[in-house]
């Protein structure tokens, strides 16, 4: 284990969240609120411990697999932890495992709080909470790629694969750091395209966080009825963008080369889009009995869809009021999730395929036992490894569910409160049903529940393995095998 | 696809089914109930049609697992239709889907019942439920392998797969129909020692039905407050032969050959006993504040756990109303299943233990990259086969799982009913929660719904594929591969 290397890059993780502070500090400025001051206390406590953690960089900066999980789990650990120290300073949340909780829900992209109250916040909170979604949802370890000459050669492509979603990971480009680079820039291309076309009805400042939200598909809103209030304009728009950043972005990379076939050709973002399109229709065909009219069904429809799918989490509508067929959709979309590469959460689109072309060739199988049937995604043959650990991904996936509902099923709440509470944080959606639902919010839970969620959403923001690996005593006791013993390991193969 | 051995062999399940249904028309005579007559007429029907298809012997009795799987689907299917009939011509049950959901959970071994009252059924079609559950616990083809002497080599084994839960089938001994009767024998004698036991304190008609609903793990209870109303002793009786019916019977078997040792170091047997211990103790202190005394909290946890566990369904108690934490307790353990090899249903234990090993095995490569590990149970090495097999069973199991809950929440039931009901059927159970709690039953459900869950009922009971295989158009396209292609395609590899 190469700890030099970790500590040094953990170093530079907390230089950029002080970065990040400021911005927090200067809209309190703006806004005269005493609140801001501890964001710039805080970053100057970020730059302290960043600054002697990096200061001498390791010659060795060579990493693994294995490090660059270890990379991975503490960076989002030692992030949640120094980002909610201003939220306890300033007051807006002085408990410390509720500030946690909504630090590691922004991060994570997921957007569950705590709030009952969100309007009551400073303006310099709320923006933090929205920053939160933002660096969340592209990630912190990619940022770093994208700003700071790491060394070390094809050592980050391990840090990129532990903290990118999906099964496999796209290299746009050879190199990691302009592939990093490449996407931070669409990626804030496309949040400055959503600002624009929201500042024409809505309040600047509502529109910086609406925009950083929905980029990071996290979905913390700076409103208590989530975007109930905003004009049907604004709820096309954000709509419209939710869906937009639940694409892989390799879609845009393509687009931005004129590589325009190619880029209409991803079977993920097509079946995608098929799935977004069906389950709007269901539920605007479920909806329409209650007369609002079509635009506004639709729009309602397509709305939740898209915040569910992408697992964003904003509300236009309170769909636990709705009838239990267009409920139960969207808890599959919650399990579904968005495309691999995009910033969204859940299952992925692919994976869930893979999942699918896996069973329809075991029936294959024992229907014609001689065939020679190979599984196929984007055109190109699903290797042997990918197989496997999507399976594994899933049964894992599955397992740490059933142990998260059965924790919170120690509190007294229906089954459908605990179940959907779960759902909602592993997937960093956000809202639930019931209790959890749109309307409602995390407060109600004991600090136990809120630590097995806040697991739950790194877990599911980080695709599970970075943080059960921390969990494993056999992590730390060998850093690697002796030379030794792994020349007799590969004998025996 | 040997059509002419497929239509042989449904002659002869026929045939079996109809000597069966004689058992409860002697009961009626025993009784002077004209219920009975019904069975008798039924029988007649069963046996015209059976000998019919039978008549002839086909010379060419070789099939391969394909043939097995229509088979084993067919069987259940055609078994089930004509179960049910007597339930309608003698007015217990004349409604058509309500009499087959009846048949379907009794052959499946679920024990979901439609009825409201169960007491006002005659001797014979409780007996006939009581039968149901026997027959389809070992399975009415391994019974049909025990007493005809079908032809066709190593043909019996792709039936005997087909039918018996669990990824791996036991051989006992070397030939197919002998490990077929020994089974058989096996079931009897447990059976008939269960009847001894609890003749003792119950009237002998309920003790006949609920001998052989135990051994089924069925779950069909001849009283409306299923075994509630019981003495403690065969609450005791009854709970503990639950327990064994879902021990793999080749453990029986290694018992019946004095090797002791062996029939106790099997490592899914030993896991299923250690999970019972657990779950028992963590509901029993979860009951103990409610005052009821120490032995029948221990009993009621006790009953409860090995009733869900091995899919059984019999009652002492309503665990509606127990605390949240017991009842998801249950209802892990109504996923979790029993032994593979047993009458019991669910994932069964060694699937689950297989899926833990893998996924233990998963993060031990990202720690150990060049570590060579393999997944073992019961002391030998787990085949790649079985592993993928294991994990795309468990997948299909999910999807099955969603769809089906997706169905039944077009209809205004909670979600907890919606799901329980669900997990009750597919696992083959019988009772949930909510409404369709061991107080409840499944009346309340539309025909629609209740055919998705003689679905997932055959599903379950027949481990997914013999049943998805018959929805699968490729499965009926072609028979076999021609030749030519067949070189071909073998020269592609």
């Amino acid at each position: 284990m190469n700890r030099k290397a970790i500590v040094y890059i953990l170093g530079w993780v907390l230089n950029i969240e002080g970065a990040f502070m400021i911005l927090p500090f200067l809209a309190s400025l703006i806004y005269r609120e005493a609140h801001g001051w501890a964001f710039l206390i805080v970053a100057a406590i970020c730059f302290a411990v960043g600054v002697l953690l990096s200061l001498k960089k390791p010659k060795n900066m060579v990493i693994y697999e294995k490090e660059g999980f270890v990379i991975v789990a503490f960076s989002w650990i030692l992030f949640s932890l120094f980002g909610c120290l201003p939220f306890m300073i300033n007051g807006d949340i002085p408990n410390f495992t509720d500030a946690l909780f909504e630090t590691v829900s922004g991060f994570t992209t997921t957007g569950a709080s705590i709030l009952t109250d969100v309007e009551a916040l400073s303006h310099a909170s709320l923006l933090w909470r929205s920053i939160a979604n933002w660096i969340g949802g592209m990630g912190v370890l990619v940022f770093l790629l994208a700003v700071t000459p790491l060394k070390g050669g094809g050592s980050q492509i391990h840090i990129m694969r532990a903290e990118s979603p999906g099964p496999v990971v796209d290299r746009l480009v050879p190199k990691i750091r302009n592939t990093a680079s490449i996407l931070y820039v669409m990626y804030i291309v496309l949040t400055i395209v959503e600002f624009m076309f929201l500042v024409v009805e809505m309040p600047a400042f509502d529109a910086i966080c609406a925009s950083l939200s929905t980029a990071g598909t996290g979905g913390f809103g700076i409103k208590n009825n989530s975007f109930m209030g905003y004009s049907p304009y604004c709820q096309w728009v954000v709509a419209i963008f939710m869906m937009l950043f639940g694409i892989n972005f390799g879609a845009y990379f393509l687009l931005t080369l004129r590589r325009f076939k190619q880029a209409f050709k991803y079977e993920e973002a097509r079946c995608y889009i098929f799935i977004i399109a069906i389950a709007c229709a269901i539920i605007t065909v479920g909806l329409l009995p209650r007369g609002m009219g079509l635009e506004p069904t639709i729009r309602h429809a397509f709305f939740q869809v898209s915040s569910i799918i992408t697992t964003t989490g904003f509300a236009t509508a309170d769909f636990n009021m709705w009838p239990q067929a267009a409920k139960v959709i969207l808890v599959l979309l919650m399990f579904i999730g968005a495309c691999a590469g995009s910033t969204g959460g859940g299952i992925k689109v692919s994976r869930i395929m893979i999942l699918a072309k896996t069973v329809k060739k075991e029936i294959m199988i024992y229907i014609h036992p001689n065939s020679v049937k190979k599984i196929k995604m984007e055109g190109k043959m699903v290797n042997h490894e990918t197989l496997r650990a999507t399976n594994v991904f899933f049964i894992t996936y599955v397992a740490i569910f059933i142990v998260s509902v059965f924790l919170l099923s120690f509190e007294s709440h229906t089954l459908e409160t605990s179940f959907t509470a779960v759902v909602a944080t592993l997937n960093n959606i956000g809202p639930g049903l019931s209790e959890v639902g749109p309307v409602g919010n995390y407060s109600g839970f004991t600090p136990l529940s809120k630590y097995v969620m806040m697991f739950d959403m790194l877990a599911g923001r980080l695709e599970l393995y970075p943080i059960l690996m921390i969990f494993h005593f056999g992590m730390w006791k060998s850093a690697v095998i002796p030379p030794i013993k792994r020349r007799l390991l590969l004998k025996k193969r």
